[in-house]
């Protein structure tokens, strides 16, 4: 996949708004999909998203506070009314696979599918999943109950072979994989053909963390560095720092020190108290420190091109506008 | 309150739709509300329909299928966070109480305020509400797990005093209260003073009758009769009969016979199967059997007045519409 792409669902707070969703995100990264958080009426936003819900694969639960996860359960009844066959592969705090069946059994209903459940460990980085394409870590965030963020890494690709550069030398798929790894050949006299000659080094792979919700994390560069993208939360401005240390979420600057001390390239900023009817000081506060930084905004998608890894963004649905 | 009124926040059947929700009605009655059924988003729903989430006071869940309670919870815990402290009175199947314990302990979270819960009878009719101005009655539905219907039924009120016929007579205040109850008076001279002529009969009580999910209940005027509305279910239409009764679901045919058998003045019919992109022939059908038959849509409001008592509606939240 030539580029990447983060659906946001729903990017709001606490207490959903007419037009403001809890958090949910749609990333789709190195062939795989991944459903980041899920709070209540995340199916519907699938949906609005031209997203078919049969695309989930991994769905992964920072932690059970309601606007992360009350959106689960009805998504997985929708997905088995629907006759979904294929396995679901769920990350999330321990307590979440046991509350999964309470609230299936309140309904003597049972999943069609296949249900993995891969606890997180709130104490460490881990690694949960694994491809021959990517690596995707849990971590440990600072918030009021146990709390992981999610770190998406994409594995390097095989070097690119340089047609013109092989033409005439007749090379066997042995040799051309050897090449794509990185090696040299032997020559026909037994001389040493350089790789470097015959290909081009693969392009760098996307990486994308997750920082939802937590309060600044001194030691975040531990987990990750050098991302693509960071999406942190930014629950309050400057002026509730009180607040925000009471609650422990994060306000503008804590989010831009993350992303300078973890050299994020670019920073998207979102879960916004719902006391701001718009989102501008937020912005301001945050680019004051971190330029790159932009509103995680419901009903847009952001994408990357693997060449510039500049943030692009258009609108999917049409919500009501901020005021 | 002069009139009654019913606002549809969803009347979707099992699966979410882009644009249409799970079902949920917000109902005020005899001064006072109640919120039937609580499918995902209902509290969404209700800030569209500009219904602040601090007048609800009585919860009604008919049964444990996902689409008629998994908002219930994400509600509840709103109301918390908004610092809601009058109580909340929940009617519903004994398990919920248990359920929404064990969904608000996975956040270590708990209410702000009182939950007092009331468990339904799936086996036989009962009184659960009770004020000076209505009674409220679960009734036994049939369908594929325990469900209960619902009855709204106004007391009559006091009798109008005709205030040119008591003019001149100087009557006390036990005496006018009297009045109203509908006794005689004694005159100066001892002769009776007979209530007929100063009073006029109390207007008609409003009634309104919800009955879903459930398939054809043969004796179901003996729990309800003479309903100026009644809100039956009608998943399919006619050439789905089988699908229905494998799914002990009503088909329209099924809600029109439900209308007439229990002498309703008006029907609304709602729960569509996801199949229908319109909802005609479910018009149609129902129509063919009981004239007064309406479409419960998404966003509107139902309303009568108290001497006419025919349905009218309007649209409160602009939804898409339907092709």
């Amino acid at each position: 996949m030539e580029h990447f792409s983060l659906n946001i669902l729903g990017a709001s707070s606490a207490i959903p708004l007419a037009n403001r969703s809890p958090t949910a995100q749609f990333l789709s990264m190195a062939d795989h999909y991944f459903l980041i958080d899920c709070g209540e009426g995340t199916q519907v936003k699938l949906r609005q998203h031209n997203i078919g819900l049969s695309r989930i694969e991994h769905i992964l639960i920072s932690h059970l506070h309601g606007d992360h996860f009350y959106g689960l359960v009805p998504l997985l009844s929708s997905l088995s009314l629907l006759e979904r066959q294929k396995p679901i592969y769920i990350y999330g705090p321990p307590a979440l696979e046991e509350g999964i069946n309470q609230i299936m059994a309140l309904s003597n209903s049972r999943l069609n599918f296949p249900l993995h459940f891969h606890p997180t460990d709130p104490n460490k980085k881990a690694l949960i999943f694994e491809s021959d394409r990517i690596e995707v870590f849990s971590f440990p965030l600072s918030h009021s109950i146990d709390c992981t963020g999610f770190y998406f890494k994409e594995k390097l690709g095989p070097r690119k072979i340089i047609k013109a550069a092989i033409d005439g030398l007749n090379l066997s798929v042995p040799e051309l994989r050897a090449l794509k790894q990185g090696k040299n050949l032997k020559g026909a006299n037994g001389e040493v053909l350089l790789n470097e000659n015959f290909t081009l080094p693969p392009l760098e792979p996307f990486s994308y963390a997750f920082c939802s919700d937590t309060q600044l994390i001194k030691h975040l560069h531990r987990y990750f560095q050098n991302t693509d993208l960071l999406y942190h939360e930014a629950t309050f401005t400057e002026e509730f720092r009180n607040l925000a240390t009471r609650t422990k979420h994060s306000t503008t600057k804590d989010a831009a020190h993350s992303a300078n001390l973890t050299a994020t390239k670019n920073l998207l900023i979102g879960h916004f108290s719902v006391r701001y009817k718009n989102f501008k000081q937020l912005l301001i506060e945050a680019q004051e420190d971190f330029e790159a930084t932009y509103i995680a905004k419901e009903g847009f998608v952001y994408t990357m091109k693997r060449k510039s890894r500049n943030l692009e963004f258009s609108r999917i649905v049409t919500v009501p506008e901020e005021e």
